[in-house]
């Protein structure tokens, strides 16, 4: 268990089991790329701790409500964790997260993207701090996403 | 005063104040992440003069005009640039204009996504010149953005 | 030809010609970005192989089928390969494929983004293998596209 690892336990938190697919999902791609210092993060969802997509599913102001997206944007952080947990084996050699981009599966006239994706900030500015964990960041509405998830979110991060 | 605001002055254009964020609203994050010669802008909406949100809000091709959109577009320039002045000090700093998303907040038939972005592209163009104020660019129709602005966009530029 | 179009040849496929615009749009900037040992592409659509907009327009789910949806990731593939060779002049000057950001139009209830965009990796993963080709990789749905193109994909990729 690396440090931040320890962290997270501190706050009650764990790292999900990697990802089970939907029947049928053919994901030709890596959750996490390297490359020349650099971690770039596959659009995640969250995860329930045994891997499997997290309830509830659906729109963000419909079936879905904005605490609930809040802890979904929390649980997305969790599994872009363990990705980096995986790719990297200690999420100490992250130095710096560089940029977030926040989407929220959006009913039509919800407009709190902001408050929900700050889930899963608040998660990643506990865990490394105000300078490691500082990011640039969008969050905005999307007119759908896999699997009818409430969340997903890609990044950038920097790596020794 | 650097060389790019005083280019602006000739346009007749100015930088906004600090953004002055809505009732309620928190944002845990830089509005400018600077990381290994690079500056990543967070997504950034349209501002008046004194930094609040600038009217009109809501969806282009709706309440929103295509050239209402296209102003915004270029006031989302402008406040990139301010957040660019106030994290470099000089906006001679950006040697290039590498990455450009802009997001349109759409009506349900609205596809002229790339003649509202112009409203940035021109600006920054008009500003840096061809070659430093070249970028790769998308353009496209979100569900919705934060507090109904009708246009969003993030970027990255390369600094000195 | 290089050993990626060869490798195109053999498998039935071809560069499409340059884009050619629909009437009235102006697109001020570059299909490609290169900066600093990266090659930033602007987001394509697909293209037929006289350079035109390919059909079938429309929301993948509605207008245009799934199947088709694929295809039309396939196309906007070999658009931004076309982008690409004239950038760099030869195609193995790709070292890596970085990141991937997979936009479909969509309709209502759609939720197969993954599936669609697959068109688009598994040619990148055919043609390049599965260390060059591999990427981060997004797939999500929006509100609208440029044109009413099914799919627009932006990326990045490392050169020599």
């Amino acid at each position: 268990m690396d440090a931040i690892e320890a962290k997270l336990k501190d706050m009650g938190l764990a790292l999900p089991a990697k990802m089970q697919l939907p029947p049928g999902a053919v994901l030709p791609f890596s959750w996490v790329r390297l490359h020349r210092g650099r971690g770039i993060l596959s659009g995640h969802g969250p995860l329930a701790e045994d891997g499997r997509l997290a309830e509830p599913l659906g729109r963000v102001g419909d079936e879905v409500s904005p605490e609930q997206g809040y802890h979904a944007a929390r649980l997305t952080g969790l599994a872009m964790l363990a990705s980096l947990k995986e790719a990297l084996g200690d999420l100490n050699r992250v130095t710096a997260w560089v940029r977030v981009f926040g989407m929220v599966n959006t009913a039509p006239d919800f407009r709190y993207y902001p408050a929900v994706i700050n889930g899963f900030s608040d998660l990643i500015l506990a865990l490394y701090g105000p300078e490691r964990g500082n990011h640039a960041r969008s969050a905005v509405g999307l007119a759908g996403l896999p699997w009818n998830i409430p969340v997903e979110i890609e990044a950038e991060v920097a790596i020794d």
